[in-house]
C-alpha cells in the first residue's frame, strides 16, 4: 500500500509500505476513506531530526473495516468506523474511567510497528476497544464532520469539558486553529452564552465567529490581554488551544481569580509559570490529551442530525500523492486543515 | 500595646506599638484571646532580609470585639470572634463567589498599616465582612480548635474541596504540618475511605491517625512515591501541604493519570513542572491560598459539636512575651503549632 512517512523536518514522502495485516486476535485492518494533518504533525515537521528512519504519520482517519481479527466484537468487514487518535483496549481502569488516552495498553498509530492514519490503509490494534461504527455509509456528506471526531472536535469537547463550561458562561478560546475553532463550537454546545476567540487569521476568526464566537480578539501578548479584559472584565473558564508559552501566557492573564485554564495544545515549554502568584490566585490548570474515544459517542449524534458541523475547519482536500503539498500548506498557514482521500 | 514585630531572619521581637483605633466606619478594633505562629511565618523567619524596619507578624487570631466604627453590621464590643487570615469586604464579586482571598479590597495583617495578629489587639479593616461571630465565651474549652479556623482548619478544607474529595476516595495528604493534618480531617469529613499521609516526623503523623490517616508513608522523594504507589496502586486525588518542590514531584508522582493535586502550601519556586508530560496524563493542578471566611461557617458546627477536633495540632501554649520563643520552638520543629495567649 501507499502511505506517508516522514523522514526528517520538512520531508514527507509517500511511498510503498507493506499491506497491513492481522497480527493478533483484536486487530482489525481499516481501509482509510479519508484522513487529514494534525496541527501536532507540524511540530515534527518543523523540528524532527533526520536519521533516515522514517516514521507513518497521521493519527486522525475514517474508512471501512476490510478484516477483523478472531476477538474484535461488534465489528465486521465493509463498517465504516471512525479512529480516535490513539487506540485503547477499553477494558483497562482508565479506559473505565473514560481516560483512553492513557489506557494500560494503548498506543500511537505510526509507533511500535502501527500504520498511521495518512496512508491507504491502518491496522488497528484493539480494534473493538477503538474503532467507533457509525450508521451511515461511506460517501456522507457528513465524512468531514465524523472525520472531525477522530481528534480536533473531541479535543475541543475535552477543553470545555475540563474547564467546567456550562450554561451561561462567558469562556476565552485562545487560538484559531481548527482545535480552538472545535473549541468554540464545544463551548456554545455545553451552553456558553458568550465565547470570545483569541486569534489573528482572519479566515479562521470568520469561522470561528460562524461556530458561535462573539467577540474575536486578534491583538496578541499584553495588548490581547487588556483587551479581553476590557471586553470581559476577565473570565472564568479559558480553553487554551495552542500549546506555545505566549498562549498559556495570555490565558493566565486573562482569567480571573479562581478560574480555569484548560490546556489542548501540546505544550512546547516543560516548566511553566505555576508557582507563588498563580497559587495565590487560586487558578486552576486542568486539560490535557483528549480520551477521544469517550467522547466520540456523546458528540455523534450532534454531528448526524447536524447540530454541530466541525467538518467546515477542513478547507482543502488533498490526495495522498498530494500530502506532501499538504504538510507545506498548513506549514505555511495557507490551509487551515486538510483532508486527504487516499 | 504589646505586639510581636519581626526585623529579619530569626530576629522576632514583642515591642510596644501604638494602641489601634478605628480610623474607618467599617473598621473594628479586637482585643486578641488567643492567635498564634503559622508555617508560613517561617519563610520569612528564615529569610527575611534585615532592613532596620520591623513587619508586626500573625495572621491567625481570635478576640474580642472592644470597639466598632460606625459601619459594622452585626458585630457589637463584646462579641468573640475569629478573624480568617485575610480580611476582605464581603461584598465585591470575588467575595460573592467565596473567594474571600482575592476580595478586592483585602488585605494581609502585617502590611499597609494594619497590625498583626501575634499582640494585644487588632484593628480589623472590613470587620463585618471579615469577622465571624463565635457563639461561646471566651473561657470556652473548643478555642483552641476555633481558632484553628483562622487558617489551618479551613486550608485543609479547601484542599480537600479544590481536590474534589467525595465518599469513597483514596486520598494522598504530602505534608505533616499542621495544615497537612487539618487536611487529613477534611478529607474524612467530605467522605474519603482511606488517606494516605506522607510524612515522616512521628509525634505529627501519630496525630494523623488520630485524625483518621489509615496509613503513613515516612519515606521520601522516589522511595515515598513507590511506598505510595504500592499501597494504593495511585490515588486520584492529593493534598500538597508543605510548598517545596519536593512535595510537588511527590504528588506528581503519586497521583494516577487524570488525577487531580491541590497545592496548599505556598510554593517555594516560581516555575513548576507543567509541561507535555503532565499534559499527556491529563493532571489537574487547583487549590491555591485558602478563602478562610467562606468556609468557617461550613466548618463550625462541626468544631462546636466536637465532629473535628482541629486545635490539637497545637501542641504547646506561649505567652506574648516568648513569641520569639515559639518561632524558634517552631523553626527547630520541637513544636508543631504554637498557641499564644497574649
Amino acid at each position: 500500500m501507499r502511505a506517508a512517512v516522514m523522514y526528517g523536518a520538512g520531508d514527507v514522502r509517500v511511498e510503498e509500505r507493506p499491506d497491513p495485516r492481522i497480527e493478533k486476535p483484536t486487530d482489525a485492518v481499516v481501509r482509510t476513506v479519508a484522513s487529514c494533518v494534525c496541527g501536532s504533525d507540524l511540530w515534527p515537521y518543523r523540528s524532527m531530526p533526520a536519521d533516515g528512519t522514517g516514521r507513518p504519520m497521521g493519527h486522525e482517519f475514517l474508512g471501512v473495516v476490510e478484516e477483523t481479527g478472531a476477538d474484535v466484537p461488534g465489528l465486521k468487514p465493509g463498517d465504516l468506523v471512525v479512529a480516535p487518535f490513539t487506540y485503547s483496549d477499553g477494558t483497562c481502569d482508565y479506559c473505565a474511567k473514560g481516560l483512553h488516552f492513557s489506557c494500560r495498553n494503548g498506543g500511537r498509530y505510526g509507533f511500535d510497528g502501527v500504520d498511521g492514519g495518512q496512508g491507504e490503509a491502518v491496522r488497528v490494534p484493539y480494534a473493538a476497544g477503538t474503532l467507533v461504527r457509525l450508521p451511515v455509509s461511506a460517501d456522507t456528506a457528513l465524512l468531514p464532520s465524523l472525520l472531525a471526531l477522530s481528534d480536533v472536535m473531541t479535543t475541543g469537547h475535552h477543553g470545555a469539558v475540563t474547564a467546567g463550561v456550562g450554561r451561561g458562561d462567558t469562556v476565552l478560546v485562545v487560538g484559531d486553529g481548527a482545535v480552538g475553532l472545535c473549541a468554540v463550537i464545544a463551548a456554545r454546545r455545553l451552553g456558553a452564552e458568550r465565547v470570545v476567540l483569541a486569534g489573528h487569521h482572519e479566515g479562521r476568526t470568520a469561522l470561528g465567529r460562524e461556530f458561535g464566537a462573539s467577540d474575536v480578539v486578534a491583538e496578541r501578548g499584553e495588548e490581547g490581554i487588556a483587551r479581553i479584559r476590557e471586553l470581559t472584565g476577565g473570565v472564568d473558564k479559558v480553553i487554551e488551544a495552542v500549546g506555545t508559552r505566549q498562549a498559556l501566557d495570555t490565558a493566565l492573564g486573562a482569567v480571573l481569580d479562581g478560574g480555569t485554564v484548560s490546556r489542548l495544545g501540546v505544550p512546547q515549554y516543560e516548566q511553566g509559570p505555576f508557582g507563588r502568584a498563580e497559587f495565590l490566585r487560586n487558578i486552576t490548570l486542568t486539560g490535557g490529551a483528549a480520551p477521544a474515544r469517550a467522547y466520540i459517542g456523546q458528540l455523534l449524534p450532534d454531528v448526524l442530525d447536524g447540530t454541530i458541523d466541525p467538518g467546515r475547519v477542513f478547507d482543502r482536500c488533498f490526495t495522498l500523492g498530494q500530502v506532501p503539498d499538504a504538510y507545506r500548506a498548513m506549514a505555511d498557514r495557507r490551509v487551515l486543515k486538510a483532508l486527504i482521500r487516499p
